[in-house]
């Protein structure tokens, strides 16, 4: 069995985010998403202000090309307003064409 | 302290899946799991026919031997004819008598 | 753009055990949580007993020091006593000193 090496991209992110994080990453190259609802806290961007509240985590496996480009988007457009979190992890995939 | 470097396999599925893989991944030799309620988009096997519904995301730390039969299941089985993500990525756990 | 690699600690344990496991991950060093409702199995600690039940599945974004702090705690006070999974993976992040 051939085995592929992705990258995850996991965000977290308030929940009001969830249309238009999705829409962000489809328009990016994601293929797919997977999509879990959340609570949590963190700090808030520049404002290091305490949030708490209902949140979303979204994942998706990209090549290492769309992931860069999601979290140069999230970094340009979100992480100066918005309580988002996001991640890299590599990962291994069956059937790799699926998710380029 | 001594961490044991061990696979973490994560499915996304249909809800409807969520017993017969519970007992798939038991009987290939997984010794627990987690599962959360998931929603998403993909595209469904062969047929690249757009889904998008009521998902489990399921997880379970395995050895590499248990992760590659599971994959190697999944492909045989569910990969054809289901809407089936499946990943692999490394962690590193303590007490890991406790997966194998 | 620059990613800083960090830990990512994941938690998966008895939903009775949720605010504890929040105080004790900020105590030890962490900035912020993710938490979300989940359902399993697996073994409890030493004596093997079978649960099945609500739980809840942690992160929580840190430095290698405080992972290490984390499950040194979780192994300390309890692995011995709860059903308690925890792993550490190696993600990577933007803005890494929003986590340190």
């Amino acid at each position: 069995m051939e085995l592929v090496r992705l990258k995850l991209v996991t965000i977290v992110a308030e929940a009001v985010l969830e249309h238009r994080l999705v829409e962000e990453i489809k328009r990016l190259g994601a293929k797919g998403y997977t999509l879990v609802d959340a609570r949590g806290e963190g700090s808030r961007g520049l404002r290091t202000m305490d949030w708490e509240g209902k949140n979303i985590r979204l994942e998706t496996i990209v090549s290492e090309e769309v992931a860069l480009r999601i979290l140069a988007r999230l970094q340009e457009a979100y992480f100066p307003h918005y309580a988002v979190v996001a991640f890299v992890e590599n990962v291994e995939v069956v059937r790799g064409d699926k998710y380029v």
